[in-house]
């Protein structure tokens, strides 16, 4: 009787452990059994023959093989485009324009309103489905384009969905407090108080959302207002999250931190005060460079800072039709370098370990090491830098999820 | 007997007609004859029933169809990659050291020279296809990392052998005088006249290039050194094109223009009078968005300048292992429009029309219309803005080259 299930031999790991740089093994092998990673280090530490080892055997080709992606922070599950509105921008048209031709956030929340369950699906099914092929295993996914009961719901609802119907894992965050909907104009205590009253407790009670996450900034919702959300949440027994200073600096990440808040978001503006309470917090700093692209924002998160307080930096997609119609988390490791100064090894830790991590998922996905879930990308490259350096392609040959091959590629 | 050989009919088309805005038509038909358009307008402009019409009618499924894209300035064929420089840059390496350890163009020149035939057209057909998979149907590629009549004659027949394999048409351009060879230190003049003596009288005479390119800037050649470098080509009948005030003003792309270039490209410090001679000479800005991204340029290309004295703009990839390790064309339109502000549609038609003409093919690419060679692109897309507002997302589905099938995507 094997003792494994399956074995890639004659690999490259970057096992992103933290020693030596992306936990590097030259001469490798990966095993999975039931799932799970059951060795993953040099050939030569192979208790016998793989044969003797493992059902199946497989030749790795000299892949590098890393853990299977992770985009911690996408909006992927919506209704419509912002198409047009990039093109009226691009016109010269003003944001008073804009809102006037009813764009802005609002046109998403009408077509995510309108959206029936299996259109949202399959829109959101074809934005992820590069996503996979690119080697992400696992992804979060917030609603927020409802701001009411039925639509946040049915939001999450198909969040779940994709990863009952797709080789890939979904975490939910029920995103409320991401803006202010039309019905509560002029109210967004009144709206907040609904959501803690009634969407929040209901949503929790359905077991629809992972997480509870909110946009605090001065266009949305105050500190204050997030604090009370995530009170909510607490006694919910849910974790939270925060989209914190990304265009001015409201302290939010620190009262996340606070809260012991998985992540704060963005980050443009964090001050040191912030770095720090996050540090102590372990709340995980998600850089969204796709954004800060998009925008044409010229404020740089604070690397330095993070790097000096020990916080952890996650990297993500944000992918979302208003501030980051983003197809590719590959790119996102290529702009946290190009944009923000991230090593190669920084931007793939950040959407592996330290993705993982912000998903309160550190200690089971993330890194190559026997008892972690077998989730995997195997990759066509001579060096993991390769990752980051490329700007928009994918050398993916083939990822597998938890322990099973789920997709092949022969062009990578 | 059928008068066209097929139809697709159900479409939405960007003819890229000048006029309306994409040169649009709502409800409308393509058909083909002989690898030509033979028809693209309106269904209702239709002589009869498609059935009576073409021997194949297709329903394309209320798709937009596009001219096959034009990547009109790639330097495709090399050998190896820059990865590691990458992130020895951003581990906090200096030029010097970079340099010190073997990097810069120098260690392309020097991977290009090892490199067989038969590597540098795998690892060319691998950068090439997803560029195939996004609808492109022509790509200029450039010599200049030989620098020796070998390798630079290796780097063109290679390819001239991707247009053979893949379904794709190739404008070559030789690009000798792209740096100076370590076997010339200190001899620029002397290279420029091997250049011109040798180099180039065998590559034209081969037929290996239909064009001449070179890189004036202060790191590169003189004008009076690509002068000579274009007199030549001209005594050898062949159009010339420039890498021109990338860096500097160099007063590289005026110079150009005075021998009618097709093209003159990356122009960041291009001044008004260069503008003035382009538009005089018809010479076509080809804009590098990647380039300026991945080496985080702050000087913006003159683009209002370019608008009001009515010079054509191009946009393209640059892919290169150096400057712009770029692996999507499309990206490059949400570049364009990001970074550079160019509209949605003036980006489509810097991949379509004025990339054709940008290669000297105005007459017969890049437009659709009766004609010209039926290279198209499908699009599952609601609308042509969405083709530069997406980042680093695909929605190709279909591609036809020279009137026939080449690729179906399921999944876009
Ligand atoms: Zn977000
Ligand atoms: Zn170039």
């Amino acid at each position: 009787m094997a003792l494994w299930d399956r074995i890639w031999v004659n690999a490259r790991l970057a096992t992103m452990r933290p020693d030596p740089a992306y936990g590097a093994v030259e001469d490798g092998a990966v095993a999975v059994a039931d799932g799970r990673i059951a060795f993953a280090g040099p050939s030569e530490a192979l208790p016998d023959r793989p044969e003797a080892l493992a059902r199946d055997v497989f030749d790795a080709d000299g892949c590098w093989i890393t853990p299977g992606l992770i985009d911690c922070h996408t909006h992927i599950v919506h209704g419509g485009n912002r198409a047009v509105e990039f093109e009226m921008r691009l016109n010269g048209a003003s944001y008073e324009e804009i809102a006037a031709a009813g764009g802005g956030i609002v046109s998403t929340v009408r077509a995510t309103r309108a959206a029936g369950e299996m259109d949202l699906f399959r829109a959101a099914e074809r934005r992820l489905r590069p996503f996979l092929a690119e080697g992400v295993t696992h992804v979060e996914i917030k609603s927020g384009y409802g701001l009411d009961l039925e639509t946040e719901r049915r939001q999450l609802r198909v969040a779940r969905q994709l990863a009952e119907h797709l080789p890939v894992d979904v975490s939910t965050s029920y995103l409320g407090a991401h803006a202010l909907p039309a019905e509560f104009a002029g109210d967004a205590d009144g709206y907040i108080d609904h959501v803690c009253s009634t969407v929040l407790p209901a949503i929790a009670g359905e077991g629809l959302a992972d997480a509870v996450d909110g946009f605090c900034e001065r266009i949305a919702f105050s500190t204050g207002q997030i604090a009370r959300v995530f009170e909510t949440a607490q006694a919910l027994g849910l974790p939270v999250k925060l989209h914190a200073e990304q265009l001015s600096n409201q302290h939010g990440a620190a009262m996340a931190a606070g809260f012991g808040a998985l992540s704060a978001d963005h980050l443009e503006y964090l001050d040191e005060d912030g770095a720090r309470a996050m540090a102590a917090a372990g709340t995980v700093a998600v850089l969204l460079p796709g954004a800060y692209y998009f925008l044409r924002e010229t404020r740089l998160p604070p690397v330095e800072d993070l790097r000096w307080h020990g916080v952890r930096i996650a990297i993500a997609s944000d992918c979302n039709p208003g501030s980051a119609p983003v197809g590719s988390l590959l790119l996102m490791l290529n702009m946290a370098s190009t944009l923000f100064g991230l090593t190669p090894e920084e931007a793939l830790a950040g959407v592996t370990r330290e993705a993982a991590r912000a998903l309160g998922l550190g200690d089971s996905h993330g890194v190559l090491e026997p008892g972690r879930v077998a989730d995997m990308a195997f990759w066509a490259i001579e060096h993991p830098a390769e990752l980051a350096y490329r700007i928009a392609a994918n050398p993916c040959r083939r990822v597998v999820k938890a322990g099973r091959i789920v997709l092949e590629r022969e062009t990578a």
